[in-house]
């Protein structure tokens, strides 16, 4: 049930209060770069990042132009050939990493394959994986499957067990940084100190980090890191995703999918497979232009912007919403999933309750769309580049009313979609 | 050196030959489907199909409607999330497959690493994979990493001494179909009738198949197959590839990079694995929309193209092809790299020259697109659905005259790019 927050500053919000954190917010005007449609409060950033408006123009460029006209000759005279690692170098500020650190190629489950791999390799002696019970399922999916091809084992478990997980029989820690769920953050610098100690090696999985809230790769001694390229880097639908590997482990990292992109050189059409020299050994196949455009197009809309202001707009953000479902949300029997210690929170809120489905379902009918992650998660993701405060504000009236009115009992509302 | 061919008619090629041959292919008018340069003889079809004219519009719709407006509902509402089978679907019957036999995902490479590692599991008492020394390098270098992954060992052979190099050892053979570089042809049907007799299963690249010529999985009773959707299917730069698993196999397979979208229920979000049905276990990660969308729009350039036809159009090309090069050609030192037995041809002719890169960029900088293979090889793809006959005459005059007169001699032609 609803516990009213602790932190909460007493006295109700109220729209002035709105009003004076949107005229505040120096990150206000970077909403008019995103095409957002109108009726819609769009608070599903962690699953889908909304479109930015230079995005249609540059794929057009890239359909018409550049394959239609410039054809197989574009590889060369457009830039295709090195956007993999033209577009890992524009990640790589926002995960604190240096440019030559971050490639973009593949899915998110492929890189963290490949890195799990590379990483139980370079353990020979440790045959086990810690990872977190309640983590994005893939992140276990992946981890099993490469405990079961390398002979190790793959052990879950809870959030606050981790750190005590990880002994002298540790090759990896693969942890998501930003739970997918509750938004809880991991300190990856103790982490990742705590493994080093032990003489393990770290994976972070970025997924819900980057271009939510900064981090520091590096300042952290990071190992590897993978992350996706749809959510809060607004890249588009199945975007290709990232993967950082820290300097240090480049040059004798052996990661298994050797395909040709990963050869030292690729058009040299040698038999034996020769690594790249850095980052790029990480490639496996050709690069997926038109989704790597897409992303590389989005990232702009970061140009010149302060991390430092980006995680204290998505702090007050969150902060404001539960101070909201505080206020507004009590009588509906709602949990919160979420940290209510911002410093331990990325950027969303979630909410639990037991007909959360259909509740989402009714929310999304009214045009606030945020998603559900069963069993009961109501998730708000709040990509702070296109959200501002009175969505929020709109958003939680919105719920209420969907409580109040019961419109949430609408049979269509419990019918289940294959995505949700 | 040249070696006229003993199946050439006698008597010279003449335009009227040509024009009679353009006259009646019952395959010219698909050419209107494509949006190709002018001033531009495409041959490279077997490196990055032309542009469907119908992708721009549909890639713009996917931006800016599914995207843009739809935004997260567009998993559901645009059907993007059974995509990567319904794209699937349209390939099958390109390639002998049954609809529910074929996905696509990943790149090429990915999903030959996936079906080497499934394969010798189905073979846990054999442990070497056997393929050609000269098939595309990362088939080579994906089974290397494959082996050197599963304690097993890849063994490379001459073509013709792939038959006999399939024992009770053997777990998997892994051909190319087509030669990329020769465009030679293996016998499906004989190779697999071979392993399978051996106790072996068989994997089939279809990377230079695929679109260009039928071939009847099925029917040759294959295991697994991949292939690239970028080349003769026309899906744009970094098209995301396909994959086959005949059905008597599907159930029983373990790939090993287990990702959340191979999973039996992905949004149900348990922890641990269980593989989906079906062809959906080779899901791994969030199918590429943008690339999957473009490539599912190309395909309907194939819409009720009778196969025999293009495969006898593509027989007749490169044919012509030969003959007007044993006819044009035969003073400038030129090899001919293709079997000169149209049955075991692909869609393609490569010739052979010393200083065949800047012969290749001086064709180009005259709008005749084919591309240089090392250390020699000159390649010309015969994209039958927008390749007329006189685009072959024309062709073979540029090239007869930047030989004749020296024009790649220019030291532009000389200097290499990265993507050759």
């Amino acid at each position: 049930m609803w516990r009213p927050s602790v932190n909460s500053r007493p006295g109700p919000v109220t729209p002035d209060d709105i009003a004076r954190l949107d005229r505040d917010d120096p990150l206000a005007a970077r909403r008019s770069l995103f095409a957002l449609p109108e009726g819609v409060i769009y608070l599903d950033g962690n699953s889908l990042g909304a479109l930015p408006k230079s995005v249609p123009a540059r794929i057009a460029q890239a359909v018409e132009q550049e394959w239609g006209v410039g054809l197989i000759r574009s590889w060369n005279d457009a830039g295709w050939y090195p956007a993999p690692q033209r577009v890992g170098a524009r990640i790589a500020p926002l995960v604190g990493a240096a440019p030559d650190e971050v490639i973009v190629a593949d899915s998110t489950s492929v890189n963290l394959f490949k890195v799990l791999v590379a990483a139980l390799r370079m353990r020979p002696g440790r045959r086990r994986i810690v990872g977190e019970r309640g983590s994005f399922p893939t992140d276990a999916y992946v981890a099993a499957g490469v405990a079961e091809l390398m002979d190790a084992e793959f052990v879950a478990v809870e959030p606050d067990a981790v750190a005590d997980a990880i002994d002298e029989r540790t090759a990896v820690v693969s942890l998501t940084h930003v739970n997918y769920k509750t938004g809880r953050v991991y300190d990856m610098a103790g982490i990742t100190r705590r493994a080093h100690a032990a003489g393990a090696l770290v994976v972070w999985d970025l997924c819900h980090t980057a271009g939510a809230m900064p981090c520091d790769l590096n300042g952290c001694d990071a190992d590897f890191a993978v992350g996706c390229g749809y959510k809060y880097l607004n890249g588009g639908p199945g975007a290709p995703a990232f993967v950082f590997v820290a300097q240090r482990h480049q040059a004798g990292l052996r990661q298994p999918i050797a395909g040709w992109h990963g050869h030292a050189h690729p058009f040299d059409f040698v038999h034996d497979y020769v690594p790249a020299a850095g980052i790029d050994r990480m490639l496996v196949g050709t690069a997926p232009q038109l989704g790597l455009l897409a992303l590389e197009e989005a990232l702009k809309a970061f140009d010149g912007v302060d991390l430092q202001q980006l995680r204290r707009k998505s702090e007050q953000m969150t902060e404001l919403f539960i101070r909201l479902a505080d206020q507004e949300l009590a009588p509906w029997g709602f949990g919160l999933a979420s940290p209510r210690d911002a410093a331990q929170r990325g950027s969303q809120v979630s909410l639990t309750h037991p007909e959360g489905y259909a509740i989402m379902q009714a929310l999304i009918a009214r045009g606030v769309i945020g998603d559900f992650r069963a069993p009961d998660i109501l998730r708000f993701g709040f990509a702070v580049l296109y959200v501002g405060f009175a969505d929020l504000w709109n958003a939680v009236a919105a719920l209420k009313d969907v409580m109040a009115t019961g419109a949430w009992q609408a049979p269509e509302f419990s019918r289940r979609k294959a995505v949700t």
